[in-house]
């Protein structure tokens, strides 16, 4: 069987490998880990990867936009998703206690996933990381006393640090949900039951109405809305929609009523649900 | 006159000192100034302000949810919103290049918003600090040579500090909205053009549709829309809408028509339009 090679934010034991080792479970796989998400498009566009993993939205941060952006411009198209509930933990050297540790580093959104824990422990300045893993990485290392790194279990073990604090993220119930990206969208659509797609609309009252009752009247699902201004076009705005159904002709058939109705359209791929 | 007390995030000649300065122009102001954002509502709450200043949405970033809910859990309401185009500048000690530059703090959002400039620059490490005008101010104070700030030009002439590279933000055309926040909702409607409202939905096909079919046959547009995953009850979704109108009769009319359609509702303001 040949391998696999999967580009993803991060470098081993990061969030995004442990997303890809799930999502490709059984397959042989090669991680090929890049410092940006778009790098991670980069990569995948160069034939560097076979797929692409990338975090496309936190439930209670919410879309990190910038990722649709290059899902817009960048030759790709997702072919999948997969959710990961959010598990923060506080790593050092081992032997140390929570009062030891002056310095945590972490990647900006783990940071902001460990406000509450953060702002109860004023003692432990944040430091900006490019990526969670690594953060455990340069500990192990450079033998970084008096340092943290707030990552997974998963880099824990990589990297033979102790878990000084067990699940420091403000909500449990938290997740995060990411996009497996390929060159080509996915060939065989009868197990898809999900869309991403953007939109562009005249901005004015009634076009949005319009659209959402060809979807409603296909039994399409919405399970993702949002609007995104567009800077340079100020009386249009694009909007961001998630679609699931159960009979993929249903889906063809609102796209073919939808497309008189709006200006632009861009599919950023057809694919299975993820389960949460 | 007496003297108006507006809780800002930040401190003096951050972002949020600007707007405040603007919103309120011509009247005789104090700036009440909090770390966080929590602490804004919670002293526009506590009588410690009269008003308060919350940055709520960036044109690129989107929506800062966690401020959503802020302004859903405490008992404010929105009573005017402002634009402010996004500058963002790296300031310095006087006599410095950007070859000397070795370390930046800034906010983490404005981290954020020069990113380019950063990767640009690799030799500039970033860290993350509470505001960026305070990260001027302890330059300034700790005479901290080889260390920049990302903030404004107002904090540059505040703090005396040199512009090294202006204008460093990733996207000329950004911009940041804010919400100006009281106690009371506004008292006269008649300025009032536009409303944020929340609504929780079951989350079934058509739900959303039968709603913005309301706002349609009444002409009132839509200017954001932005579903929120409801953690706790994944059966159920919440939406977020921006409306605006031109009679605000049209906007009552509609929230009573739509008020049997859903499951909850939170007006969060009604107000007039801020000026782009």
């Amino acid at each position: 069987m040949s391998t696999l090679k999967i580009a993803i934010q991060g470098g081993p034991a990061s969030f995004h490998d442990v997303v890809a080792q799930q999502y490709f479970v059984g397959k042989t796989t090669e991680i090929v880990p890049c410092m940006t998400f778009q790098r991670v498009c980069a990569a995948v566009k160069n034939r560097d990867a076979d797929f692409g993993v990338m975090a496309i939205e936190n439930a209670l941060a919410g879309s990190i936009l910038g990722n649709y952006s290059l899902l817009q411009d960048y030759p790709v198209s997702i072919i999948g998703e997969a959710y990961l509930p959010i598990e923060q933990n506080l790593l050092a050297l081992p032997g140390q206690s929570l009062s030891d540790i002056k310095l945590v580093r972490s990647h900006p959104m783990a940071l902001l996933q460990c406000t509450n824990f953060l702002e109860e422990n004023p003692h432990i300045q944040a430091l900006e990381s490019a990526d969670t893993a690594e953060s455990a990485r340069e500990i192990r290392e450079n033998n970084l006393v008096g340092v943290g790194a707030i990552a997974s279990k998963l880099a824990a073990e990589r990297y033979q640090l102790e878990i000084v604090e067990e699940r420091v993220e403000n909500y449990k119930e938290n997740y995060t949900r990411f996009m497996i990206i390929s060159r080509k969208p996915l060939a065989d659509k009868s197990q898809a039951n999900k869309a991403s797609v953007i939109f562009t609309l005249h901005h004015r009252a009634g076009e949005l109405a319009k659209i959402l009752d060809v979807f409603r009247d296909l039994n399409i699902n919405l399970s993702l809305i949002q609007s995104i201004p567009i800077l340079s076009q100020p009386t249009e705005f694009a909007i961001l929609l998630d679609l699931e159904w159960e009979d993929y002709s249903t889906f063809e058939e609102s796209i073919s009523l939808v497309t008189p109705l709006i200006v632009e359209m861009k599919i950023l791929g057809i694919y299975q649900r993820g389960k949460r």
